[in-house]
């Protein structure tokens, strides 16, 4: 990364690049039309193979940034986000597993961090004025370099696709621009799906639009097992990091078609979402995940550990990541992860999976302690008459008072 | 039903009656050993054929009983619990609807409502001392009849099931006591199933356990409609009395073996407990209600209704349904139903169901007021920075004071 | 009121107006510089004398409003907000009874409505950028007059106090503004008093800067009466309109300085604010309503009411009011309030009150249930050491599982 | 401390030992009517001199226990559980400082830790069956040594005071008595005070009651410093440890009889109690404590800590203080501390005080980023325009849906 010399009067952007049209519109852009030295930089969350990432960075130089940078975060992502989306089981309306907020957010706080380092006056995304990602960007330079004026040239001209494609020919940048029919946005924890079926309330997506195609059948059972909490190991794999876990129950679980769905949501700008995905990994973690936990932590600590985590995925939904709550919130979810060690057998089938059972040297369902249902010596009859006279005392004494007896 | 006059001077007692092997042991046991005017009551909230209501009443008679009587419950189980139950989404942990433990409660509920009506000094149920139940007719026995005295044979006794039967046969009673390998509780919102496998943490329930075996291949779609909430109609055919339209859908999913699971959770005294079930309609009436409420209810509405619906679905299955807190739940959860009114598309298939999507006169996701990802005009990217700056703003300070800035 | 037909072409504007400095300027600014035709409206919550109304409205004219309306809401301030607030004991940050939160909020919606009624196109109001009432009334316009443009000279202008007055005089509007040492707004529900010590974190408001100065000395003690909730009786004075219980009861504890305090929070825009208020009536209310609900609801209750009714003052507070969540949350609240009903006897004295005691039909701690601390009869020790031996089971459980005993 | 060896095959029971009547009761009880070995303890949280500590072992050897044992638990208790106490600004029905609950909660733990570590196989309390106290020992007792047998004669044997004075005059145990017209619980963290009064739902306690006579007149300003949350400096002075500062703190505030107030609350048995406290530092620092916090944390922080710090207080306050989900719990709320650091000026005076306000250098209302009510440079007016426009954007959505506009 080198800084040309005759661009040091000019001022300088951080654009956070992802080699597509609207930041490749914008590179341009503030270049070309602003004058201004553009230092692109992508923020890698696992998304991106070798190739993908030397591709990208050839793109940036050939539209004239002054740098690119790569600011690889994948392990960070895990440890400093995903971890707790797993301690605390986030699925976001009981669906859908936070994939793009999650990412979008980390992306966001490492392009705003780089800004900071490199001094830059500026700092521009590719957004447009309609969804969720504008606010994430926004609200996270300006929590972390709020002297930086923020641009956004795709939301603030409000261009068309073709006027983009326009602008850029006219610029000497004549590339075919693919438009998929569905908008894909794959990462770590999830691959987003959007099309015309999502723009509806009532269509769902065609078995076409879905990125990882079904190509297997029958079923399989796979032994998960986790650590603290934290999954590192799949059958008889051991995973040092829980990302390559991740990874590899991806690879096991996507083409049968699991963890697909489409959520509706609330937009941090207050409309109504929708969007498919498909997150195979995620789902079955958490679902095996929370069945572990149900063996081992108590009544208490899961009732508010699923408060807890329900606002917690909020907030990282709306772009609220780095209020000091979610920390204060990160240390309680990670408190309660002591004794979540065990196996999960789950077994997965086309389109669907199911959690058989668990093993754990923390199961609090031991039948040395009396099994549901049948007899047992830790208790009596009358205990439990005792314990039933004493809980409803106060709604016996409730009823006389109403009835005035 | 007759009262026997020489039975007058004995002391007279309610029994909640099955026809099982514990609750005949309990007449016998009452009348003979006990010299006491046994009076069985049996509460059917829709789990009972006419045929199998006159074979029970007959075996309470032929064991001895003093009168017996059915109480029809079934409109009121769902008009005072189950259709709160859908308001909620309620589901135990994320899996359970409470088939057994609402329906328990409301049969609890009657037997008290029952013995207070004729008048009995004592009140007797067949719980075990190892379960909910227990709790549940002693605490809604308690409420209800504070001074009646609350006979538990079963519990007290400690009996095996062979010293009961042997017990019966001593009275004459030698019939066959089947005992099944599950133990099968069928009611109007699910079935469970308990097992071998159930009180172990790490094996599932195999196929033949299940009481629905799956009779239906490929996939068909089903339109549900709801109003204000309640489920009023199943593709062309329409529910005066949602009772019907459970059962209609239970008979329509039921054969794909959709909405079997097991749920693992904290019993009310204390230890972990699981059990298996198959409950079709109200895993799919709720995934949909849900859904459609996604769509019509504000952010906040859904957020409080999550947490209302988790409590009242916690206190309902502890027994404390009888709180007037839960009353004022319900009002609350009813107040939020005004627009839950539409149409929701699920496919069936195989072991599992999807939501496809909806349709509602009060959809707030409507292309008029801006679509997710679109270009509109309801608001301008100044619009939204400017939400950002202030949405952002305590947290920049925040930063600033952490930092010394 | 009368529309001038030679105003006909012009923009109408409805103009939020209160005869300050700042919505005079908007008068004059409007119609001279803007060419509108200004139509002031006033919403009465019960902090005007007939007097008062009356110099408003001359002012109105006098400054050259086409029209000028009074709205009179006191009673449906009490009835559709003040009386929710009681009913949820609401103080905000435990402290505040959101005197002008509630008044902001009741007044923007009265304005937006008139603005819709008279097919006005736009809609101004007087505030600054600084606080939160800007936001109160610009949320309020938009959900109820959403065509409307909304226009804030003073906010937009950013005009001193000074140049104010220059160009009003300029305009031939040449009177004394007077500017107090304190910013006083007074209402139903309380007094806010802001000056240069509520702009400091650690300067408290001298003696002197408080409306109500101390002029009773010595103690008395005040008998509420509340009904289902609502104070409906001071002493022996009955009101069927708890509006007069409200400014009966001010006058009562006005004079001790009851009902001072500074409240510290968190404004709408994200910087903490701190503001002076006295507020007898609202702190003696609502204490003395909580100190009978502790006595007639549930312990579950009266959890449930805390949680709900903090949500329900945050959310008036920052103007989120129209949420349908908010209606949903008062039927609950109102649900609540059933058995709310009795005496409570408050002792005044300079600067502070004690709420003595309670008297209710519906008083739970009846001695014929058991005393805390006496010897009783509805329950034995047995029965006790049976529910302690129940309620400690799964931690019991839990210590095992941890020592690996 | 000595065993001695005639005991060796007699039952080893340990008691919770106060001097009173009913634990004297119960040494000669044990002793000699049921033949066993009893090893009184006495826990120390901070409520004896050392006088008193001798006086009272005195009398255990006199009564003829085996062994007597003083646990010194003073700074435990601060720093297991008062600490998190003020952190949550824990009152209880935002009133009672939970005085006696956590005292007896601490005392039970350790009672029920020494008879493990001694290798008792009873333990014994003197509790009534009428309070919280006996389910706090039982519930310690039955998780630290479940195997041991929970002996409680005053509760089983339900005799009256004058029974069990006549019962030990027959074991030549023949002294005075004193019945005190108020039951007084005095600790380090609160005094309670029953009596005749308390036992009313419409009675104060007379001024006589109090143990601390109100001798100071006129004010006094204190400046309480608190690091990361806990009080270390009052005015000049500074401790190392908290518990000096808390005593110290109630030296001065005491005279002036602030803190003092009734508590009704929900006892773990299901009726409603009353007990006076006197409480002044508890009550000084959690107000002092709470409006420091107020300027240093975030929203989201405040709204969490109260909805967090009230649950900790219900669960001491009910026995559950061994629940794990405490431990993550204080984890969470020692977390959030980190900035609340600085001083608190409060002022005292007779029956009141007063927070004047508060310095730190983590506060949040710093003029730098803007001030309540004046003009800032740090958003715009439309900043905040668009800021409302967002933020009411569902809200105006679902109301022209709700018309059909």
């Amino acid at each position: 990364m080198t800084f040309l010399p005759e661009m040091a009067d000019k001022q300088k952007v951080v654009l956070a690049f992802s080699g597509g049209l609207d930041t490749s519109f914008c590179v341009k852009y503030l270049t070309e039309d602003k004058g201004m030295e553009v230092h692109s930089v992508l923020v890698d969350t696992g998304g991106f193979s070798a190739d993908e990432l030397a591709a990208i960075e050839a793109r940036a130089y050939s539209l004239g940034v002054a740098s690119h940078a790569v600011v690889s975060k994948t392990d960070d992502y895990y440890q400093d986000c995903l971890k707790f989306l797993v301690f605390g089981n986030v699925l976001k309306n009981n669906t859908y597993p936070l994939s793009v907020s999650a990412e979008r957010i980390f992306q966001a706080i490492a392009v705003g961090e780089y800004a900071r380092q490199i001094g830059a006056s500026a700092i521009a995304h590719g957004s447009t004025g309609a969804g969720n990602d504008q606010v994430r960007f926004d609200m996270a330079f300006r929590i972390i370099v709020p002297e930086a004026e923020i641009i956004t040239p795709i939301r603030d001209l409000r261009l068309s696709r073709e006027a983009e494609i326009e602008y850029l020919k006219s610029k000497g940048v004549d590339q075919e621009w693919h438009k998929a029919a569905y908008s894909i946005n794959k990462g770590l924890w999830g691959t987003s799906v959007g099309g015309k079926e999502t723009l509806t309330s009532n269509q769902y997506l065609p078995e076409s639009a879905w990125p990882t195609q079904v190509t297997k059948s029958g079923d399989e059972t796979v032994t998960l097992t986790f650590t603290h909490g934290e999954l590192t190991g799949i059958n008889d794999e051991t995973f040092k990091n829980p990302v390559g876990a991740i990874q590899r129950l991806t690879e096991l679980a996507g083409p049968y078609g699991i963890g697909r769905d489409i959520h509706v949501g609330d937009t941090i700008i207050g409309i109504k979402g929708r969007v498919g995905f498909e997150a195979p990994a995620p789902l079955i973690i958490i679902k095996a995940h929370h069945a572990l936990e149900k063996h081992v932590l108590t009544k208490n600590q899961l009732t508010w550990k699923e408060q807890l985590g329900n606002y917690y995925g909020t907030m990282l939904h709306e772009g609220q990541f780095m209020d000091p709550v979610m920390r204060n919130i990160e240390t309680f979810l990670a408190d309660t992860q002591g004794h979540v060690t065990g196996k999960v057998f789950v077994q997965l089938a086309p389109y669907r999976f199911t959690v058989l059972g668990i093993e754990s040297p923390y199961d609090l369902m031991s039948a040395k302690f009396g099994s549901y249902g049948e007899m047992n010596n830790a208790w009596t009859g009358d205990d439990v008459r005792g314990f039933s006279k004493v809980a409803s005392n106060q709604v016996m004494i409730y009823e006389r008072v109403k009835n005035n007896e």
